[in-house]
């Protein structure tokens, strides 16, 4: 019989061998421990929202990426993010929950675009927001991004910095130079600098018809590294938008002080401007240090009112979302992901004896342990084989010999050492 | 403004408050601590799958409750359970992986059914399987049912009896009386049986024409509660079914002694017949003692060849679900899940000096603790009616006072007690 029916991965949609699996789901497991010791909530909302919410808040392009759902009643589709399943979320219960309200969900989301490297159409996002009823003071910020250089430095995955910036400060330059009207154009080519280098930017602005003294000082804006909020106050620029974005800066700036954030993991960085209209306020991107060409790996800032759209209250945020699926690959492609301690099983007991056989995994298990039993007929060499293939660190082997004795031969799979022990040590 | 835009939930997709939410997410946490404390892998495929895969698999009822996605190349829709994706996954990566192979899945599937109490279009599913290659020992039925008890145990959700059968005896009985033929429809009306009582049952029977003396001994049969295994040798049957069926059941009394699993939390009942044709052994459904009226909590099995129809290889396995959702819903209005240690966080640290204060919410999320910092300007009585709103355990008070002297304030919120401490002993 001819196999007619397709069962390899669709493509888009990733699926993993046991071996990837474990890893993907310590580093979703690290992130949300971390997420949870911070005191957020591990919200769950449906994958499938109603069309019209998705439609409120989707941007153009995203909005030819939602996947619909054939003929049902409520015209559901499925969520392409996280945040709008969160802003309705908000606008419908906010009634009931007590503010600030901070929340994470790490969860799957959906997006028809065409499948590349590292790019899904199903993918994890890890999401987490602070929103404030009415107000929220700057300290948001601070406190999500102490949560992200936490979850940074569990991963191991090397020195990050997390750049920072005000969109009022860029907005408030533009306008202050007359630029107002192009300020979308622009900000939109300067999120390319990182990517593209400042001469392709400055020939791109130049296409705008700026002139090239004015090309000179965003570019100059943009690019400071250093000192850069002393310097920013060197910049004569009097627009409201400059001088609030600045004072906002300078307090996150202390923020971050007091609530520990080392400066080895942060960096003020104007060049930050994130495509999306959706943040009003503050804004930061991360880089892995020693891979930039990876990108930003998690970005986030402040919106002045989640809800927007769906319910008239003000619902100020703060919030951040690392794209764990991508960020996967991307860490195994760097080479980054080296778990030695990934295993099926953490120990696996052999014996012939299944009772007493179970009776130690069971042991075993009290204390924490994963553990496999192999009890079958087979020869200790097969199962021990077994063993390797689930890259089990710890066999005990409770042989006729040993039971005997009321012992156990206990072998480091790693080392190859192996030595007998009382049961009762386990037991 | 009118509001446009419906934020309500989408009946049959469940959404919850925090404190359920987080009561939910214990339970779920609870399952999947124990499936993988037997060394199975946390499988977590797409929830999109295609049509035809979906298709080869659902039964006709099912078959109408599939979710399809509008326009998209590759013909998608929900998976509408967690098998059929095993299956598909088996048959494809079955050359990469050890057998054998113990996943489980704890995921949303969705149906298109009309939405109850308690029954919902989107709902969590905690499958665990063990797939042989070939073959498969009747000691995975053991390992199954005793990872089950475990669950139900640590859910200490009070007694419960997992009710055993294996379909060859009433398949073999059924055979023996000439009534191969009708079985489909006998198996039907005994599968009720829990639900509508013997008198209802016999009435069913009696219309299929069977004669009262067939109906008395098939009620008789499925009727038998203790020392099953005795009684069956003394039912006189020689069908070859019967016969395997009966040695399988015997084994596996072996089996799960030898496994340790309590006498208490099992019993061989003839009558779960389980509705789905699936099954090909053993089945089981699992009922609470003092709750018989939520009927069955989780079902299992053991099919014949998982891969049927999408490949030719054999892998049988053997399987359950918990339908967690579900259950939640149960557990909720049966009053079983009051959990007091339920909260948003562990503790909330309260000062107006966010330095200090962080440095010690720090140390005490370090410690394993979830810790909420309330900094602001708020008076103490606010940040205090914060705590009681997240059903923190414990809040530490650094005021001016304590700061001087290097002391914290501990009150416990259950209690109201207050104590100071040295701050050393905590940072």
């Amino acid at each position: 019989m001819k196999q007619k029916i397709k069962t390899t991965a669709v493509s888009g949609f990733p699926e993993y061998l046991p071996a990837d699996q474990l890893l993907l789901n310590q580093l979703r497991q690290t992130i949300a421990e971390t997420y949870r010791s911070f005191a957020f909530i591990p919200l769950d909302t449906p994958a499938l929202e109603r069309r019209e919410v998705l439609l409120a808040k989707a941007g153009s392009e995203t909005e030819h990426q939602i996947y619909y759902l054939e003929n049902n009643s409520d015209d559901l589709a499925l969520r392409f993010d996280l945040t709008v399943p969160l802003a309705r979320y908000i606008s419908e219960y906010g009634g009931a929950l007590t503010f600030p309200f901070k929340r994470y969900q790490i969860a799957k989301v959906y997006r028809g675009e065409r499948p590349q490297k590292g790019r899904y159409r199903e993918f994890y996002q890890a999401d987490i927001d602070i929103i404030g009823e009415g107000l929220l003071p700057l300290s948001a910020e601070a406190e999500i991004i102490k949560v992200l250089a936490t979850v940074f430095k569990k991963l191991a995955i090397g020195p990050f910095t997390i750049k920072i910036s005000n969109r009022k400060l860029l907005s408030g330059l533009l306008a202050w130079l007359n630029l107002s009207e192009a300020s979308a154009e622009i900000l939109r080519i300067l999120d390319k600098l990182p990517k593209i280098g400042e001469a392709a930017c400055r020939r791109e602005l130049e296409k705008l018809e700026l002139n090239s003294s004015t090309v000179k000082e965003i570019l100059e804006f943009v690019s400071l590294k250093e000192n850069v909020l002393e310097k920013l106050g060197a910049f004569d620029i009097k627009h409201p938008d400059f001088v609030v974005g600045l004072g906002e800066l300078q307090e996150l700036a202390q923020c971050l002080a007091d609530y520990g954030v080392s400066a080895a993991d942060y960096a003020f960085d104007l060049s930050i401007a994130r495509g999306l209209d959706y943040y009003t306020g503050t804004v930061w991107e991360t880089f892995l240090d020693n891979y930039p060409e990876l990108g930003s790996i998690c970005s986030g800032g402040r919106y002045e009112n989640l809800v927007a759209g769906f319910n008239e209250r003000a619902f100020p945020g703060v919030g951040a979302s690392i794209g764990l699926s991508r960020l996967f690959y991307q860490l195994k492609t760097a080479g980054l992901l080296v778990d030695s301690t990934i295993a099926v099983s953490d120990a696996l007991v052999i014996s012939d004896n299944r009772q007493r056989g179970e009776a130690l995994a069971d042991s075993l298990r009290r204390s924490g342990l994963s553990v496999a039993g192999a009890y079958g007929p087979e020869k200790l060499k097969k199962k021990l084989a077994l063993a390797n293939h689930w890259s089990v660190k710890t066999v005990y082997i409770l042989g006729e010999e040993e039971l005997a004795v009321d012992e156990v031969s206990v072998k480091d799979m790693l080392s190859g050492s192996q030595k007998r022990q009382a049961l009762s040590d386990f037991i």
